[in-house]
């Protein structure tokens, strides 16, 4: 298939959903996106099986300083620049692009990118959702070397990256964006077919554009996007509480949304670290990261991100399995609840579901 | 000729006398190059004449944060892993290693990374004295493209940089190194013999060898390297006063020599920024940068570098030319004394000294 200039505000409603309340604005990439394939086509979406094994995929995303999702759009020149630096690097041309991260403004943008290259788009991400972190993708948790990281940004500097290890990629990148005035373009983990099978959450555009049209239409959207998502509803109510504190770009806080309807006298508490990353009742966790936690609007099952949270806003919290990567040893220890500093143990989403359906 | 293991103390001397107060202490360099010199052999010297055209040439220098010049030992392995980045972006292995800074320890380290690599040292480097920023080099002002930064750190990283111009080079290069622990060791404007022509300090690894030895032996040392520098001698006295602020990494402050002997009754006023930069008396200049201004023990010759200034010490301060090329417009707006905040019209210390003689 190929992506059109009409898909975007379907996948643009998918990548927010995935975005678990972070990524970036999906508005910023949406714009990008529609802006690129009306000059340059409509993008092909290929599959893995679809590419030769040597053929080079470039996975881009925007980043920030302090996180990985950045909504500021970067023009044609950047991931031109980097493809020219790759294809210098490799002694071929990058036959492909690829999201690093599905959810938020980042999995819409890479559509931008792949027109301006003439490139297809892969359907596939390095998260399945959104992150804040550079190492925090699948490429690291399936074992491939951190080995380049190629960077450029508005001014037109281009730079290479070889770390020692992810956590030294995490590091050297930031420091490379901020001094670039805190947004660059990145292509993190450049792959070969062969070596991205098996290493990327594979689906994952096509995934978000099933799931930004399952709403479109439908009697009730809210049930149609739980479906879906194969999701769990958290609860329904009502946003009472938002506390948020913004610390150099990255967002952390709490919401307390307090049940209404059939969940009345029922308490859910999100904590926020840019995304939803836990959610509790009375203490105990009815979901938590990698698996995915989205507020929605109750009435249209639209994602509501963490910047848009507000006092009074009638929400469903729908939380459901993360990709099977997250939940390994390494992909725990990646982005498991300890990663992100909380005390507790993991438990898949579905499991906490049905110890309450039996408690 | 080749560097033996008992040139070193003589090229530290002249390092330290063209570090003009800065450059980091040549003893850490010494060190380095007498141990990697004793394990690999003599390193030999060559001229710009005796390399083929396309020969490369990597101008090394430590960095740190927030100056050049920085005075930790690099291993053998930072070298290495950047001779081997230049080999994959050129396709062809360096040809020889040149000090990007004559001035303090970066003029003696190179011994040992020429050493390291089984290279010969480039006699020439890319400033004829210290300067504490990136762009503070011949190549600069000379006008090659500040296009390629390879950097590589203890930890193992390499960086390669393509700034789009010299101011972007400095600062992403100063952000790599912050985030690499403020020490790292860089290839800046790789040369090819052909492009180095007109665009390097000739001759300057001898000329610090023979400022060294001048005073070996010496009846009065302090004339002996007077006139090897072709110096004019600004005042001899005692360090009465030192106003120095470290200001990460950075030092700034003044220095009050007052006259003894035939010189009683006069006070000279140093302004320094890591280097030497102004010497004034009454107010009236009588030498700036880019001429080289260095403060020596009046019994010894031995220079002293900004950070060993002490109250009491018996000091002569000289000044000298310093390369035609910083005395160029370009030159001037990229290390005269405006660039370094001070309100002055460039006067070369000759003519300053002539003025006074007829005065």
């Amino acid at each position: 298939m190929r992506i059109e200039e009409s898909d975007i505000p379907a996948l643009a409603r998918g990548c927010a959903v995935l975005g678990t309340g972070g990524g970036g604005d999906v508005r910023t990439g949406a714009l990008a996106a529609a802006r690129a394939v009306r000059e340059h086509g409509p993008v092909p979406l290929v599959g893995l099986p679809d590419l030769d094994d040597d053929t080079l995929i470039v996975p881009l995303s925007g980043i920030g300083a302090p996180t990985v999702s950045h909504e500021m759009i970067h023009g044609e020149d950047e991931p031109r620049r980097i493809a020219a630096e790759v294809e210098r690097l490799f002694g071929r041309p990058p036959g492909a692009v690829m999201s690093s991260e599905i959810g938020g403004s980042n999995g819409v943008a890479p559509v931008a990118w792949a027109a301006a290259l003439g490139l297809p788009l892969l359907d596939a991400d390095g998260m399945g959702r959104a992150f804040p972190e550079v190492q925090m993708v699948s490429m690291y948790v399936a074992g491939l070397p951190a080995d380049l990281v190629v960077m450029s940004d508005v001014a037109g500097n281009v730079v290479t990256i070889r770390p020692v290890d992810g956590l030294w990629s995490e590091r050297l990148a930031r420091a490379v964006c901020v001094a670039s005035g805190s947004s660059a373009l990145m292509a993190d983990y450049v792959l070969t077919a062969a070596s991205a099978r098996g290493a990327v959450v594979e689906g994952t555009v096509g995934r978000a554009l099933a799931i930004g049209r399952a709403t479109a239409g439908a009697s009730d959207p809210l049930e149609a996007l739980r479906q879906e998502l194969g999701a769990v509803r958290l609860v329904t109510g009502k946003l009472t509480d938002v506390e948020r504190r913004t610390t150099g770009g990255f967002v952390r806080g709490t919401a307390t949304i307090e049940g209404t309807g059939a969940d009345r006298g029922r308490t859910l508490t999100l904590e926020l670290q840019n995304e939803n990353l836990v959610a509790t009742e009375d203490g105990a966790p009815l979901a938590m990261v990698p698996d995915l936690i989205t507020v929605v609007d109750t009435e249209t099952a639209a994602a509501i991100q963490t910047e848009g949270l507000r006092y009074g806003q009638r929400v469903t919290v729908l939380a459901w399995p993360c990709d099977p990567l997250w939940r390994t040893g390494k992909g725990l220890e990646t982005a498991g609840p300890r990663a992100f500093g909380y005390d507790l143990e993991y438990t898949p989403v579905e499991e906490l579901a049905e110890a309450r359906r039996h408690g």
